[in-house]
């Protein structure tokens, strides 16, 4: 991969020692106003930032955090051993946001318990903690007290927003609240509004809480204990859905600690490694966190749901999306699985938004965009825009390499200049970069590789991962101008569905393959008994990816029934006996490549 | 498919009226020992049973119940619109077990409380319910408590055993304690053991059960309560884990209901649908059933472990099974996923134990076995013995009717009798059943869809629910031998992978496949320059399952490459122009279809 100068990550330091700092909002009289009518009088928001904040102040990336995050998202307060921020290997030089480039804030959201105002802060109106008395908020108050924040420091622009899990939420929140905000955004393992699934395991959470004796309806500040075994259950079955279930055998599988089950006593039974697990993760969240902020975001996060705040549904509300946008999904996340980022790409498509979209194929789970991040540091740095402080961006970059002569002779032939092409098994993105070099088209790509498709962003298109048989359902009805399928019509399961959504995605298609009828083919399984191999299908017969060989007869015809228009032809021949039977009228004998302009 | 006289179910009535009864086992002097070292004085067992007992008493299936069933599976006590016995629509005349010809027998678990001996039930020595003093119990218990159940009614011997989840458990206890006991076994979507996640929801469940205040240390029978709250979280956990994401979602979906949540008063925030079911669920168990109980039964679940009985791990345990095993699993079931079925079959086959497995592809999730059962009950039917009472098996379906001609001529030459033979890709067993007759083999079947290969279990086979690209490594190293592949090996993706396999799960393979190198074929790609039609060929290209073609040469140089002899060769012509071809020397030439017989 080319890409910009990176750091040894291993051994950078980060952003060394950091301090979390207090905002204390201005607000106008009458105090903050939540989206549920509620006001409050007072704001503080407390926040972090990373890197400098350029001259001209559009080098600004703001981080959204998830349930229970906090401002501190990278280096450390006291020692990098003892309280690294929660994204440190994400942010810092030479990492996934390079701090060398970008200034890097992250805040406590509203409701919260770590120095933003939430129930746990004085009301100053009563001079006591809020408790149950805090309002119910919405994400939308949560972005709203955040835009105050950046007004408060003096930013008015973003360039990059950026948000896992139910930071996803608030940063999808930021994009159609605040179109005008950020230039950039990623949305990484999150959804539009959570599946019934999830929103059963928080109502669960939501129920041991306050059904707990020491609940005391949130007015619990006085008391020693708060609902501390109810707090910790639900922190407990939110661990279980953060990781997947490969990961948890992995780590814990069966294993037994001597400690017994203090009530099935008349027998030793030994206690399960992740009973342990679960215990300590309970244990250290209720030290850390307060109950009344727990229910506070968890609600937020129950009634976040883009798709009913406009009857055109999802697809209308994202119509005021002007960011260009990445979607990001864990495989192995059941708590957001991938088909709610995938919904997400889909309705940002269909509302002909510049979107990509990847999957990183971890086995860790929803926990996967803070534990494993490898992955994704590559997708974050090869989409985040470079800014005009970086060296331009490195011209090798830029300059097609792969791209076969044939296509490069012929293709600006047939695609009006300026159009906007989605160049479906789309590699590297090779021929968008040549074409948009030749032919100034704004290009798309779907490829189903993820380090193929983090190239492709590197070298600015926009990009879907996707497989080509199955998810081409993911392109909208005509929302480009040219689809083009190179050298793989041959490779895919279903040859006329692919051809049939090329010409639905886009109203022409550019198609290239291999004619199986060329003479050299044909000879040899004459001649030899044998399938052919050679330049144009180099492979054995028991390992080649062609699985629907045809010719051009056979393309034509399928063509023919279906209706669809051929409207340009170039035959590619690869000798003098091929370029002769060309002339003879036979290029169905002599061709051994064919490019096929189609239209519906 | 061929199969019994079967009733129209809709209109059947069921079993009709039932009752409970209670069995008082005969102990020794000593009392029933448990395999935690504790003794139980009396023991009282619930059952029910259908249908009636034959002369011979060997028509009798016992059904295992699943973590809180009962002894009533099937019928009513009042009337079936307000008790219906839990798996009804399974158990009848013509149901999936025919209660015209079974005599089933159904029984209360051990620790249970629905009238076998359990925490609730009195303490002989103490006049007081066991409470925290019952022991623990392990499945073995309640496996020899049913064993004992049997004994008391004079039964020594099952037709079969099945049960579904923990019941599964049960029927793999039954299968290594009990090995001469059962002639038939069906384990449905359950496990050698719980996964690490179901583990880590069964360690909250025990935990909010525990710590719920009315707990007592489990001897709460004489407060009012018990640990209410805590047992209802731990059911409506339990739910959520029963049910699919899918279903979850299309039942409830993100549906609110006026009731708002007490605790956040400040504003209206409307209750979720799928809080309302859980909290519905919740109670509706506490109401049923009891603390204790529930704590044993998933303690017996939670330690229940096949695969650390023995060094040589799951394979070596189940080397005592006898029964002829059905393993079936749910493709949406997450807390018993498939691979755990899979691994129960593998383990199987590793043991050279006669099973058969299958997936049902519904959305239901865990539940699918109670709740969505017609395609189970074509499973349980087709796999069941026939026993004597019935009518002979029908002539009809023991008659094959697909198999062509050239493979009915040829195969018995190339197979020995008696042999046992794994036929990939078996359809309906046609072939199975042709050589079953021609050559006595012992046959089994691997076959991709679920309709065939309940025709295949119909026709007395044992067969393999698989895709033969991705699944074969289920089959171990010579389990068989022979391995017949007909007219399959072009469908596959890997062909060379997929012959490797069948090399590898047998000495010899048969492999027959159409010849692309045939005149005819040849000759409309040389002559009309399309990809051949024809009878051997019948697919147009782009719709063909035939995704790798290749010649009788081809084949005989991958053999050649790969160190494979071919020790048998039938080629086979369609026309007399073919037929000349291969007298002339030139069988590449002139054959449409080959079959070869393969050795490593």
């Amino acid at each position: 991969m080319t890409e910009r100068e990176s750091v040894d990550t291993a051994s950078a330091s980060g952003v060394g020692r950091v301090e979390t700092k207090i905002a204390r909002i201005s607000l106008p009289a009458d105090g903050f106003k939540l989206s549920c009518g509620g006001v409050l009088p007072a704001l503080e928001i407390a926040y972090e930032s990373y890197g400098e904040l350029n001259a001209r102040k559009d080098n600004v990336v703001f981080i959204c955090t998830a349930l229970t995050g906090d401002a501190h998202a990278a280096g450390y307060h006291t020692s990098p051993e003892q309280d690294l921020g929660w994204w440190d290997a994400m942010i810092g030089p030479g990492r996934g946001i390079d701090t060398r480039y970008y200034h890097v804030i992250c805040a406590n959201i509203l409701g919260g318990c770590k120095g933003t105002t939430g129930p746990a802060s004085v009301n100053p109106e009563t001079g006591r903690p809020y408790g149950a008395c805090f309002p119910v908020i919405h994400v939308a108050d949560i972005v709203d007290a955040h835009c105050l924040l950046l007004k408060h420091l003096g930013i008015s622009h973003l360039a990059a927003l950026i948000g896992g899990s139910f930071g996803g939420m608030q940063v999808l929140e930021w994009l159609v609240r605040y179109p005008d905000m950020a230039a950039h955004a990623i949305c990484i393992a999150t959804a539009a509004s959570l599946s019934a699934q999830a929103l059963a395991f928080d109502s669960l959470a939501h129920t041991m809480i306050t059904q707990d004796p020491g609940w005391c309806d949130g007015d619990y500040y006085d008391q020693s204990m708060g609902p501390a075994a109810g707090l910790a259950h639900a922190r407990q079955l939110g661990h279980i859905t953060y990781l997947s279930q490969e990961i948890m055998m992995s780590k814990f599988g069966r294993e037994q600690r001597d400690q017994i089950h203090a009530d099935l006593s008349t027998a030793r039974i030994p206690e399960f490694q992740v009973a342990s697990y679960l215990d300590y993760q309970g244990r250290k969240f209720v030290s850390r966190f307060d109950a009344n902020s727990y229910l506070r975001v968890m609600t937020a996060m129950d009634h976040f749901d883009l798709k009913t705040r406009s009857l055109g549904g999802l697809e209308e509300v994202l119509r005021a999306v002007k960011a260009k946008v990445l979607v990001v999904a864990v495989t192995s996340d059941w708590l957001f699985p991938p088909a709610q980022s995938k919904e997400l790409a889909h309705a940002l498509l269909r509302a002909r938004k510049a979107v990509s979209y990847c999957e990183l194929d971890v086995p860790y789970g929803h926990d996967a965009f803070l534990v494993d991040i490898d992955n994704l540091v590559s997708a974050v740095r090869a989409f985040l825009p470079w800014i005009a402080d970086e060296e331009d961006r490195s011209r090798d970059a830029m300059m097609p390499r792969d791209t076969p002569d044939f296509m490069r002779q012929s293709l600006p032939d047939m695609i009006r200049r300026g159009a906007r092409v989605l160049d479906v098994g789309c590699g590297n993105g090779d021929l968008l970069t040549e074409l948009s070099q030749s032919c100034a088209i704004v290009g798309s790509g779907v490829d189903i590789d993820f380090s193929q498709v983090v190239e492709v962003m590197n070298r600015g298109h926009a990009v879907v991962q996707a497989d080509i048989d199955d998810e081409l359902a993911l392109i909208p009805d005509d929302a480009y101008d040219y689809a083009v399928l190179s050298e793989t019509l041959q490779v895919v399961r279903h040859p006329r569905t692919v051809m049939a959504s090329l010409l639905r995605v886009a109203p022409e298609c550019i198609v290239t393959f291999p004619n199986f009828a060329n003479y050299q083919v044909v000879g040899q399984l004459l001649l030899r008994g044998r399938m052919p191999v050679g330049s144009a299908l180099p492979f054995s017969w028991y390992e080649t990816p062609n699985i629907h060989l045809f010719t051009l007869l056979d393309f034509e015809s399928l063509c023919a029934e279906e209706g669809w228009c051929i409207e340009d032809r170039v035959y590619v021949y690869d000798d003098p006996l091929g370029k002769f039977l060309g002339r003879l009228g036979l290029p169905n004998r002599g061709a051994a490549r064919v490019i096929m302009r189609v239209t519906r």
